[in-house]
């Protein structure tokens, strides 16, 4: 019986196994050198954990399930929730600041299309305990350093930040309630995906007044802080704000990493927890989804029944980020390719048993060695250590009764007898 | 509001997430050693696909969801058919012999106990295409080659092996039907779990003849070979499958890893799938469950609709191994504990900008770099760094203003000022 494999899922075939480890190998060792610590948590979460504070979006994707006490869970479709949940477990214990990072695999009931798969995974990056902007600094710079590793360049990709905290003032300032922001931010995040005519129409459902919403739209448009004060005269609270934008552009610049940022008013983010800087990365051309975003939530730990703790950070899902990396000629054969220390093929089958001993020796010593199942002749033996990418082969013919062996180094080509007491010791 | 975990699954706070890593780095690193290949798949499947040929047991634990076309899925609880699936989708052209590996999480709805958990990693080992014996071998070996190299000796943990074939072939001989075996291996597995009476009247439940209950017991209690053929002359099959036996024996000799191995009759494997050689991996002092399992199936690809194409392999899950490890004091305190390379201290709140962009350079070095978010006193910045178990501390202090910072060696304890430009060169 022939049963396909679920709609939106990968099969990850030694090839793309090792396109995926390479992508989440380097996303591991730029969150070490940045000086983050690795977390995980369950796959799935009590369904409640979901339906707190997530995005809409994200809270209609759910794969739910119950167990068999009739509990209603959730397959993780992100783990930020997780995060709060864990940190305030040890709130008390945990030494601060709290830098932690994690590669969850996600998953998420949604229609698969480009950059967008049912299941995935993420690489979260966040700091907890720190008010200063110095935090929402380091996370990005974590992301363009891992980026810039693989070998993007500011002409490849872009850092857009913005800050909800600026919105919020200004909006308020503009006459707008507080509980309209929420759903204003949704409609605004939705902008660049929208029809403009759908948008204006969903954004009139929110801020019925024209000149409002001609405001808004040119707050959105503002490509500098300067063009921001000529639109709405920023008030304390928002000169606030606007002031922690521009230290924040500072210490960038001072990480070296400043021109791969920009301020783009535009970017609000679907998810509602975000509360002052938030950004998104994107691919300069502006041809695919972000490649990652995220900003600061200083209220979800409290919203999941901890203390008033602050928290910035950011996601960055594989697909989009490997179509990029694709497209950029950054990802190629080479990453997919697997290959051994050492192939151990023997000139007669009498001497299969020897090389069966020799490659466990090798083996037990650390390096990597195969040999064929068949009994074969010595060239389809080749034609083997080829296609696994042998570093070396080993040859073991009649010279083993006098104790020796032939070394084979396939790049250079060179051939050398050796006595087995000899390759083993320098094993 | 305060949710808690789901019971039954694990945090990975740092310490644990570094000891899990360390498991999985081991399992990885053995299983390349050995010329194995990583795959993985998705984490959830058609529910069908574990409806079809896994044990009782398996499928009564799933973890079972609709997606939103009302399709049934569930969280994989094992990996097994998965591989079926996917190579049977590539078998023509998949070089051969396939030797792959994976280290799925996989999720089971059962009681959680000590040593079983609801979510758990599991390491797969297997080899597809090769009916030789010698494939068994490779792949025992491979589990053999990662318990030893933790600090596992045989006074530690035992190989149990034993052919479902020669059970099989034996059983038959005895008098049973074919139809009778899988039932019969369902109670023989449960036996070590079971008190005795409880497992002789399910026994009795499937095979009423006394005489045959009684020489079956003889048979589980067999400690070699030989005693085998006192109690049931072995036909020419059984004798095939005693052969193969001893020829596995044989190699695992040949690979040094005899001394880890122990023919026992017992061993029958729960999973309905094994037709060959079935071996589980145990505790010396037989107080836990076992660390891993494993045997061939030669038809399970063509019951997942593929070929007649033979597999062999095993599972070790991650719970029982890091109970064993803990009581046998080789997984430890210094697993758990982080390090960085550097921790950049500021003598004065005025340097600390310095600091960030010193961090920043050494990252991009490709180190690992961590400085204080407070402006604290250097002694508690100190305190920081030795926290973070960071190898060098750097001091920007007022002779930056000369271009030099002073590094301190926390191990040695010796400090050095030196150059910034010299510093960043030598990076």
């Amino acid at each position: 019986m022939k049963i396909p494999p679920v709609k939106g899922t990968r099969d990850f075939y030694p090839p793309q196994m090792n396109r995926r480890n390479w992508i989440i190998d380097g996303w591991k060792s730029a969150s070490l050198r940045n000086g983050f610590e690795e977390y995980d948590g369950p796959i799935f979460e009590h369904l409640q954990m979901y339906q707190i504070k997530s995005g809409d979006e994200i809270a209609e994707q759910l794969f739910s399930l119950k167990d068999r006490g009739g509990r209603d869970l959730a397959i993780r479709p992100e783990i930020t929730p997780t995060l709060a949940r864990m940190v305030n477990q040890q709130i008390n214990t945990l030494a601060r600041p709290i830098k932690w990072f994690s590669v969850p695999r996600l998953c998420r009931a949604e229609r698969p299309q480009k950059g967008r798969l049912r299941e995935f995974f993420q690489w979260n990056v966040d700091v907890i305990g720190v008010d200063d902007v110095l935090a929402d600094a380091e996370v990005i710079f974590c992301a363009v350093d891992y980026l810039r590793q693989v070998g993007l360049t500011p002409d490849d990709i872009v850092v857009k930040i913005s800050s909800r905290k600026m919105l919020a003032e200004l909006l308020i300032e503009l006459g707008l309630e507080e509980s309209q922001l929420e759903p204003v931010y949704a409609v605004l995040d939705k902008r660049a995906k929208l029809p403009e005519d759908v948008f204006e129409k969903l954004l009139a459902e929110q801020v019925s007044d024209g000149d409002r919403r001609e405001k808004i739209l040119s707050l959105m448009e503002a490509e500098s802080v300067e063009k921001i004060s000529e639109i709405v005269e920023p008030d304390r609270k928002a000169a606030e704000a606007i002031e922690e934008m521009s230290r924040l552009f500072e210490i960038l610049d001072r990480m070296q990493i400043g021109q791969f940022c920009k301020f783009d008013t535009s970017i609000v983010r679907g998810l509602a927890y975000y509360t002052g800087i938030v950004y998104e990365i994107h691919d300069k051309a502006g041809r695919l989804r972000a490649i990652a975003g995220g900003g600061r939530y200083d209220n979800l730990l409290k919203q999941f029944g901890g203390p008033d703790v602050s928290a910035t950070g950011f996601g960055m899902g594989d697909s989009v980020l490997e179509i990029l990396l694709e497209e950029k000629g950054l990802i190629g054969k080479e990453v997919e390719q697997r290959s051994i220390d050492y192939f151990i093929a023997f000139a007669d089958s009498k001497y299969r048993d020897k090389a069966i001993e020799t490659a466990s020796k090798i083996r037990l010593a650390g390096m990597s060695a195969n040999f064929s199942y068949k009994t074969a002749g010595l060239g389809k033996q080749f034609k083997e250590a080829a296609a696994q990418n042998a570093r070396k082969v080993v040859i073991i013919g009649q010279e083993i009764e006098a104790g020796q062996l032939a070394v084979k180094d396939m790049a250079a080509g060179q051939q050398q007898t050796v006595t087995a007491e000899e390759f083993f010791r320098k094993l």
